[in-house]
């Protein structure tokens, strides 16, 4: 086990005692992998001495060699089956799972299962117990997503070099795709975004087989996958020349982008990150054509936390990791979204992703 | 709205009347895509007369275009704030919920609300009400999944053409997946796995930098995806002359494999045709090694209904598309696997992959 997988168990067994409680288990796939190297199928169980993995015959193997210093238990059949045996000799009082991740069929089978098995075991719902001690990232990670970044801020710089009016939207997806993967990106973390005209105003739009054509924004989302971790990065781009609408949005959200990068500081929250680029955004006119959040977190996963967004009340710190990505949308005439990958670094945002911006 | 939308609509509506459900909210993204042709994020709902879609800023416009027969709510913050005004004025007395896809978590949270705001309302569980339905597919489907099989089929003969010793196995999944694309699949429904020597001996190997050798076996498992719909297909292969040990693995698991696709009939449950091929590969000596279950339904997921295996009681009828995929994995030596994908017409099964064997 890695001197940093110790050290996550640590940080999950100290907020488990937090909370009085003893036993953990962990179903959330980016959470076992962080907590134990295994990307498999299966569920963690984090005792005050032990650490144990239950999986099944199809990846017992992988268990083995991706998690050697990990308990391995072998499961069959339901969940209703499997887990009053996995439980039976560890002698817990209370165990917690993870209520973002079970689903009510799983959590159903659960309790049935441990009611009969265990009666006297206590079950506590938790919520992103291991996600918070995953937001703040650790020089490693930190490391691997500026290289997930640095492969996307050259997909765009290779995309602006072959971009053509006339090419579809889904072969200048598939081109960046292409590039991305060769120059030793993993599976993308989300797909390729390029929406032009319209199709633009659409802030998750897929590509299609439309042409695109000079003067109409295009906006162009992408993310590469490094050692497991993600980068995030969004440009809108012009071939010819930019109309006066265009023009005018671009540099409202462009100076709402800027502004929230520059006053960001440890301490603050979410919402108040995101209210300094949609009090600009607002004054300009344009409040509800942004109606998405500010930024997320991202890492092992796309979007994680820290949510920078209207409701959300997590406090910003030092090794965290997000996008600023505000964006207006007009029906019918396109959008524009600018979005870059920070790092919180000695109290202030440190802009991770290069890709110049229009 | 399509013929078909419109028929899987009445569809669920019988469904959940004959459980004495009023309506229902469908949450899990396959689902609500089979339903309403929408696939960004949001929920359905179907009440006796009308057809309901919630669903964010980000996705209202697509929302729209994918599903305008709709009747579009859009909806903000959490679920807690949104659920009580969307069926506020629908005066239902009984809701049933996707279970298998709401987490406890969102579940805790629609409970809270619903209990202030419609006390008297009753919120019901339900398990693969929609998924059952999608389990018999419709000609057209059937159809999005032979063109989808073909895709792959094309790829395996492809790889068959290029396939060298000293290529590694990332090498080979990322031209799979290349000439997938390039042929027209859409985004792959689950990474290509190609796993040699010692490596085969893991059902779910992902692609490693190891280069492969002659003699050893090579496991290929691969599945492309056309209007939404997927194909897998399994094979092994051999560069060279194969050893003793992988002429006799490949004889037992190809005669379990053709036998449990010529005894396959209408009528039959899941574990009984699991049984074909399980006690074929278990007097052969190899029973242990056989780890996971015979086939899964495939369609807009890649798993789904009908599951083949030892515990599965699901019936087997007419227009069902599933797997056959029996394997044998020996730790330190490697593994084969051989899956088709077969359709049942006329009460028997289909090969609907085509893909020649070794």
């Amino acid at each position: 086990m890695t001197l940093e997988t110790a050290n996550r168990i640590k940080k999950v067994r100290q907020a488990a005692a937090a909370k009085e409680i003893e036993a953990v288990l962990i179903s959330q796939p980016e959470n076992q992998y962080y907590l134990s190297g295994f990307d498999g199928e299966g569920y963690l169980l984090i005792t005050p001495q032990q650490t144990l993995l239950a999986t099944d015959f199809r990846y017992i193997e992988q268990a083995k060699q991706q998690a050697p210093n990990w308990e391995l238990f072998q499961i069959t059949g339901s969940i209703t089956d499997w887990l009053p045996r996995f439980i039976a000799d560890l002698n817990i009082a209370s165990l917690g799972f993870e209520a973002g991740n079970v689903t009510l069929a799983t959590y159903r089978k659960m309790v049935k299962a441990l009611d009969e098995s265990q009666p006297a075991l206590n079950l506590i719902p938790l919520e992103a117990l291991v996600e918070s001690i995953r937001a703040i990232k650790e020089p490693e990670e930190i490391e691997f997503i500026t290289i997930a970044a640095e492969i996307s801020d050259s997909a765009f710089e290779y995309i602006e070099d072959i971009i053509r009016p006339g090419m579809s939207e889904e072969d200048i997806a598939w081109q960046i795709e292409k590039y991305m993967r060769d120059e030793g990106s993993q599976t993308m973390p989300f797909d390729v975004m390029v929406a032009s005209g319209p199709n633009a105003a659409l802030p998750h739009a897929k590509p299609t087989p439309r042409t695109i054509n000079t003067g109409e924004p295009i906006i162009i989302d992408i993310g590469a996958k490094f050692e497991g971790y993600a980068s995030d990065l969004s440009r809108t781009i012009c071939l010819g020349t930019p109309d006066d609408t265009l023009n005018k949005i671009y540099e409202i959200v462009l100076t709402a982008q800027l502004t929230a990068i520059d006053k960001i500081r440890h301490g603050m929250t979410g919402n108040e990150i995101d209210r300094i680029a949609r009090t600009i955004i607002g004054q300009a006119g344009f409040g509800e054509a942004f109606g998405h959040g500010l930024g997320h977190g991202v890492g092992l996963a796309i979007h994680e936390h820290p949510t920078i967004s209207k409701i959300s009340a997590e406090t910003i710190s030092d090794n965290m990791v997000f996008t600023i990505e505000p964006g207006i949308y007009l029906p019918g005439w396109g959008g524009v979204r600018i979005e870059d990958l920070i790092l919180i670094e000695n109290g202030k945002a440190k802009v991770i992703s290069k890709a110049r911006k229009l």
